[in-house]
């Protein structure tokens, strides 16, 4: 049997290494259009923060290992262009322009997602970079130690641009940062956004918001990004305004495509083709708490899913529950962290929202050193269940998270969660952990 | 409506706060015996370690605030030495020796627990102490100050003990530690064990395990212990062997002792008398892994059965699921928490414990300055259940226990476990999550 596998990041090679445990017999071909494989691309704002460090030093494991060590047949430099269902072939070229037809038994689209940039003038010009594959990290790093990056100025406030602010101070950079939308971080408890945004200002970043872009042009000496009411000049652009899921070769194929256009799967990772699997960024999940489809590109989910389709590929039967939109992430010296649905999320599912937000201290109240921790939790009036939970902090707000989304999988009501027996004692939180307070209190409203 | 509270510390006050809140016109007498209420005991340690701070700054409320404000009626210096639950009055002796009868229409015993002290010569000398109440933390602050204390013998190895020992070494003493049984932490995977005891090691302490106790004695100018092999000079001994819930009130009124002879409770915290309720460290409490009465004297749980208490003896009909036996506790710069049940607490309940210890990281690979983390999970062979988490680590394993916490709440299978979206970032841990590495690897052996 022949399992074809298209990507060979996170989702591919932990599906093809997986599989090929599994059953060793089985013929496993993976192709990637890049050169690089199997990397830590939620790595790269933390080696880009570092001129000593080699971006490849968040290869995770090289393209040889699974080649020699592991017996699989994996083609960096090879990109395939379509997929035909009814034959189960995929039409592949080579970097080389050879073309070549691969028949599968098997087939795990697993693409990826692809930066979205906005479609305005300059956006193609040198400096102006993304940051999503290893070779994007590459070639910011190379920029910088080439151009005398001294200034920068980041398009987008998500995930990757409050990761990459960080590294861009950190390189003793003067950064700006621009979005659109009045707002930072939306799906967030207003007061803690703004505690997010004092972290940003702190350091120096100046923060323009409800700014359109109107197009970004090269004076010759400086790239120049022209916005609705001021104008930043600087030495490289960061667009970071969100991505897509590279879903172009499924809906080609004719395979159903779910929310955001990700690739509709069942739980079994099986596209609407029972031979064609999809995982990874290119591919939606369901959402525990709304039972519906939903797409939230992660790194656990992709792994995940990569060896789901694996153990299904080789004959076991996993379904995976679905997804509770866990993420967390560090902005200078604060961690942010969110799982289950905002207010505006659960509102536009049908729930009742109901929220309180709750500031307590990470440490005891007679313990040194302790700082804030802010706890925002959602809950649903009609069935009391929980719904959500954001938390912020400079210590302890990072794994905190877990016990929430534990409680989302399980179901549970904010009246069992307000009820369970999480850890204490002084160095590491009150007595009421901030999850317990914020769970009392959101009890009261209901 | 008269509420008699017996112990003004977490449960008692707790429990005598929340009634007034929910009714101000409920009559509420506290009586305790010592002069200290509302403090946080578990504070002591880190507030023994810094010679500058006042053992005072523990207080959570002083009892003033509760007389004044609050409009209890809060005796200190009143011990009660009976019940009557016939005639529904306690007998309560002053510190003048002056004695007075009360009646109740409802009673909260919420005495506490005591140091268990060996029935052994010298354990009453001047320099011999214990640490439970604030008055004792009082003691060992003063004799360090009045007496040179330069060594330390510390009886014990558990929580307090391991607390005390960071503390002591804090203010520059030399410490050794003795115990009669031969290993450290009986109840933890032994590998993870042997990490803790190297931590505590290497900070100079000498730790005497296997060693049973003869007695102490006063040579003149150095308190000596005398152990099966040894013999150790200092001038104060801490006597940490464990603890004792004060139950002879409850006992000598006829009232049901379950576990440890802790005082039985109900779901509401009833004792085998309706009118009478327990809480804190001289009650019981359900274990929700099995469902049995377990006794485990930690704070949040007495603040909790205080609340809830407080809410049935005021109208409201509340119910506690019960305990996970969640704890965590800091040894030097190790974090160290558990939650459910050991393998042989899980063997003593009749299931069939599978366990697995593996070692991860506390950061993603390739990110800079992360710390092993050592995760233990033990499931039930015959029903797939999640039975118990014990975490290691210098960062990241304290929070990480309530995950497995909020799993034991919901019975989750450690299959349903191992699926849960536990969040990732690599300042904050691998891609796949520590919890989740250990029920992959636990979901193989079942």
């Amino acid at each position: 049997m022949r399992f074809v596998v298209i990507g060979g990041d996170a989702a591919g090679m932990s599906a093809a290494s997986r599989a090929k445990r599994n059953n060793p017999d089985l013929e496993i071909i993976v192709f990637e259009m890049t050169h690089d494989v199997s990397y830590s691309a939620c790595g790269m704002p933390y080696n880009i923060a570092d001129p000593e460090r080699e971006i490849d030093d968040l290869v995770v494991r090289e393209a040889r290992v699974f080649r020699e060590k592991q017996g699989i047949d994996l083609r960096t430099g090879h990109s395939v262009h379509s997929i035909d269902p009814s034959s189960k072939t995929v039409l592949v070229k080579r970097v080389d322009g050879q073309e070549l037809e691969m028949d599968y038994d098997k087939l795990l689209i697993a693409t990826g997602a692809s930066p979205r940039i906005p479609d305005l003038p300059g956006f193609d010009l040198p400096g102006v970079m993304t940051l999503k594959k290893l070779e994007d990290g590459r070639r910011i790093k190379h920029y910088m130690a080439t151009h005398g990056v001294r200034r920068a100025v980041i398009i987008g406030m998500g995930y990757i641009a409050l990761e990459m602010v960080e590294a861009f101070c950190a390189r003793e950079m003067e950064v700006s940062m621009v979005k659109p939308r009045p707002i930072l971080l939306p799906w967030m408890n207003r007061e803690m956004a703004s505690v997010v945004e004092e972290e940003v200002r702190r350091h120096g970043v100046t923060m323009h918001m409800g700014q359109e872009i109107k197009g970004i042009e090269d004076s010759g000496s400086v790239l120049r990004v022209y916005c609705t009411d001021t104008t930043l000049d600087c030495e490289m652009v960061l667009v970071a305004t969100g991505i897509r899921p590279n879903s172009e070769l499924a809906k080609d194929a004719g395979l159903d495509l779910g929310p955001s256009d990700a690739i509709s799967v069942d739980r079994t990772l099986r596209t609407s083709d029972e031979h064609i699997f999809a995982a990874g960024d290119c591919a939606d999940a369901f959402h525990v708490v709304t039972g519906q489809r939903t797409w939230v590109p992660l790194a656990l989910r992709a792994n995940r899913a990569g060896w789901a389709v694996a153990d299904n590929v080789t004959g076991r039967q996993v379904k995976l529950d679905g997804i509770a939109g866990t993420a967390v992430f560090k902005v200078f010296d604060l961690q942010v962290a969110r799982t289950g649905l905002s207010v505006q999320e659960a509102k536009k599912y049908g729930f009742e929202p109901l929220e309180v937000m709750i500031k307590s201290g990470s440490r005891a109240h007679a313990h040194p050193g302790g700082s804030p921790i802010w706890v925002q939790l959602v809950g649903d009036r009609k069935t009391g269940r929980l719904l959500g939970a954001q938390l912020l902090g400079r210590e302890g707000a990072a794994h905190r998270v877990n016990a929430p989304a534990v409680a989302l999988h399980a179901g549970m009501t904010v009246q069992a969660f307000s009820q369970t027996d999480l850890a204490y004692a002084p160095p590491f939180g009150p007595t009421w952990d901030p999850m317990l307070t914020a769970a009392n209190q959101l009890l009261k409203r209901m």
